[in-house]
């Protein structure tokens, strides 16, 4: 064993000593996630430069290539209305086809007007969501079909499951929104789904929340129960996004009814579309990364295009969720390096046009082991050095979207919360420089007991939830618990603590008498 | 289940029926290892753009402050022969006692001859690993006191493991280096110890190695063996960084007799020093980040001057080992937010003297877990944001360096890859851009079987070592295996398939007479 191994013994046998930890300031009992249900994770910045991965030239390469797409084989555009009002604007609509062409100048013409900065409204305003800018926000898990936790195991979305996995969302401020349902509860009746999940949403939390884009009904009782939740008119609503939609293109190159109906009715009430290509090369677009990256802007910029067809300055969110698949099998890949490019290149699209940008972070791990770790943490450090500023997925994620998980939710609260204090600035004034303490330690002596170490003991690092530190022979003795393990006991103690945010009673009667006279009246017309 | 929810389930879908597994290219029978014993990890590169954390005046400030330490409060020089060497340049030597003070200018004036890039030699010259500018190397965990694997368990170094270690180092071209022992063979006697291990480092791999620097007869054995295995002369040898040593300061604010003989003996030779201050906040050193760099900073400082005092020009290293402990316990932390901005801002600190960096790729996981997983992903992230040179202890590292582990380093390989994926250029060329395919392929269809992407399946993205990305119905036939398990499996068969590299019988011959020899006049004296 060299120096380094000596070092590193030595101050693992220096905490084993009962004598030496009953010195240690605070304790095994003391509060550690007492920086987790503070305020100190809301409206984070990232103010690092952001990563060029490629040069002008490539860039423009990209920019070009897919306004020739648009131009030259166009988009299959499944919806009469949208191909009506993209004519009426100038787009080149193919009788009798659902092909629509439009001119590069169109497309730079209509997307110049999507504003760069906008605030999304939580019905409580210390919750309200920069976006744009330097602005990172992250939202939690959305539209898994299954849900799993170590105890129970792996099923098929429900509402309990629904309602705890919203309740951990509000319980930590790093989580900034909601988006979607972190969970598909196929327990209630797909008619009246949006009805029970949305006013989940405003009562269980007091963040901002998602409108599937799945009928032009459920969209208009999303924006109905958001105005309602937020106790303002019409035309405040209209004036102040108050809610978002994910609109997903049908790549390659397609956007479907529901979501162009999603566009028009969210753009014309100005709120947030975040349009997302999910463009896995290999399979719904080109092998290639750089050929990826031209069908994700090509069906990107149609739709954001699209929303300023609607209403011009309405906002619009840039969503990149390009990736790859496994070549040899077929199966989809995230948190990959190619991914981490895909992510960072796509940050340059979206800021050369002046678009807020949204990314994910994604993994395609079947538990919560080693890989569930590293494909988030590549996904996170694509998303910090590209300049995401909305995360989706941040939170819960497994299976590349399968399944929301309790512990990954968990476990992903603290990835999230390292990548908060890793972009807080170094403080480097006089008195962070200790030179005093230096000189009072001096050489061969120790710092744990010096006055500037006290001053800072209880704040100097990040606390983290799941990080295991213990040594070897205290961790055995302790059962050899996994991250997983540590991450289900948080998951059942966070929920046992949960506490419902107030909702003036008024806004609570207006929502639930909204809702019974939506659910009266059949809720939406389903085809089961 | 919303769009990108049904968009992964059907991808997931697709694959898990056998008739579309069986048209899809390579299957699962192919070689998935096929990038990782090529020699596409060789000679690596880290061009992208360094993190600049710390402004301009507050690198200046902590550059100070470290200067000030040097020359206010000095560092304990525990060996009178370098404390002559040190008066003899101008230091100012306290009599009786072992304090040294360096005056600013004569710091500055001695680290302006330490090279900006090198060579460091292997007895391969195909392995050569280029220090410094924008080269990144990787070595193997070093140092550890215990071993463990999956299948026997944690135990004592011993030479067997040892053996295996360096074979799995020497199976993957992403590990560039050995340092140190990877794990202690406490089964051969220390006396002879250093004879055996480096003479099977030179056996049973062709890439640098590192010499232990305990004593002045170890270092001169070391030397006497890299030459040998090299087959050169002394005066080749001279001019040909061919070993290298890390010392590590007994922070803070001292270098013991043998890390001091180590200089000596090292830099006379024109090998190399890898200047580690182990720099603990808030135990070691100052509780502040920006405090303890200012005490890493005066120490490597300190030893690099020293370096130049025994040769001018002779090559050496910064390292930056600067991490954070939990101020409840004492305990050492790996790969936190802390850690990551010391990783980039010590950087900074290197650059700003033209040093090579040593950095290191840590964690504080008991086990192979999502936490071994994070921990050594954020360090990797600031290591690459931070313009690390040299990674030490990159595959393999658990527990704050006490255990190597087999699957770790299986699984830190993975990492390392993706890593070395990430970092390659994006293609941009005209034909990645995939026009033709767009067109070929056209709105709703799909991409597996263009012309485009059966060109470039095999090679078009990373086929990683580790990651499950089998759908879940699938995997949970498989057993469930996790990422711990699987790196086991091939941990295995990697050493199974090690080749040893070829070695002149003359040289080998040379090495085994010296070896024989040295044991026979009883290796080096030791105090058990």
């Amino acid at each position: 064993m060299s120096t380094e191994g000596t070092i590193a013994a030595t101050i693992h046998e220096e905490q084993s000593g009962d004598g030496a930890r009953r010195r240690r300031p605070g304790g095994r009992g003391g509060d550690r996630s007492r920086k987790t249900n503070g305020s100190s994770y809301t409206n984070l910045t990232n103010t690092r430069a952001r990563t060029e991965l490629l040069s002008a030239d490539q860039l423009e390469a990209i920019h070009n290539a897919s306004l020739t797409v648009l131009e030259e084989i166009g988009m299959d555009i499944m919806l009469p209305e949208a191909r009506e009002r993209m004519k009426a604007a100038g787009a080149h609509v193919t009788p009798g086809s659902e092909r629509v062409r439009f001119d590069r100048g169109l497309i730079m013409d209509m997307i110049a007007t999507v504003p760069k900065e906008f605030t999304l409204h939580a019905r409580n305003p210390l919750r309200n969501v920069r976006m744009g800018g330097n602005s990172l926000a992250f939202g939690q898990v959305a539209s898994a079909p299954f849900v799993s936790d170590l105890e129970d195991g792996r099923r098929t979305g429900n509402q309990r499951d629904y309602r705890n996995l919203i309740k951990l969302a509000q319980s930590y401020d790093i989580i900034h929104l909601t988006g979607g349902y972190p969970v598909e509860p196929v327990d209630i009746h797909a008619s009246i789904r949006h009805l029970d999940c949305l006013s989940d949403l405003v009562k269980l939390t007091d963040k901002p929340f998602h409108a599937y884009s799945l009928g032009k009904q459920r969209n208009e009782d999303a924006l109905e129960i958001a105005r309602i939740g937020r106790g303002i008119s019409r035309e405040q609503m209209d004036s102040e996004p108050s809610l978002f939609t994910i609109i997903n293109s049908s790549s390659p190159l397609r956007l479907d009814g529901p979501m162009l109906q999603g566009i028009i009715e969210m753009s014309s009430r100005n709120q947030v579309v975040v349009l997302t290509p999910f463009t896995l090369a290999g399979a719904m677009a080109p092998v290639t990364i750089a050929g990826a990256l031209v069908q994700q802007n090509a069906e990107a910029l149609c739709g954001i295009a699209f929303t300023q067809m609607v209403r011009r300055g309405a906002p619009a969110i840039y969503g990149g969720f390009t990736s790859n698949v496994d070549m040899k099998t077929g199966a989809p890949a995230f948190g990959t390096p190619e991914y981490m490019q895909a992510v960072i290149a796509g940050g340059q699209l979206a800021r050369r046009y002046g678009f807020p940008y949204r990314t994910s972070s994604t993994n395609a791990a079947n538990t919560v082991d080693a890989q569930a770790a590293y494909e988030s943490v590549f996904s996170l450090w694509g998303v910090i050095e590209g300049g995401g500023n909305f995360v989706m997925h941040s939170a819960g994620w497994t299976e590349g979207g399968l399944t929301a998980s309790y512990e990954k939710f968990i476990l992903d609260v603290d990835l999230l919360q390292m990548v908060a204090e890793f972009l807080k600035p170094i403080d480097v004034s006089e008195d962070a420089l200790g030179l005093d303490a230096i000189r009072e330690v001096g050489p061969g002596g120790h710092f744990f007991g010096t006055a500037h170490t006290l001053a800072r003991y209880e704040t100097a690092f990040y606390s983290p939830i799941i990080s295991d530190w213990r040594n070897n022979e205290t961790w055995v003795e302790a059962g050899s618990p996994t991250a997983y393990q540590k991450a289900s006991k948080v998951a059942r103690s966070t929920l046992a603590n949960y506490e419902q945010p107030p909702l003036d009673p008024a806004i609570e009667e207006e929502l639930d008498a909204f809702v019974a006279r939506r659910k009266e009246e059949g809720g939406v017309a389903t085809d089961f």
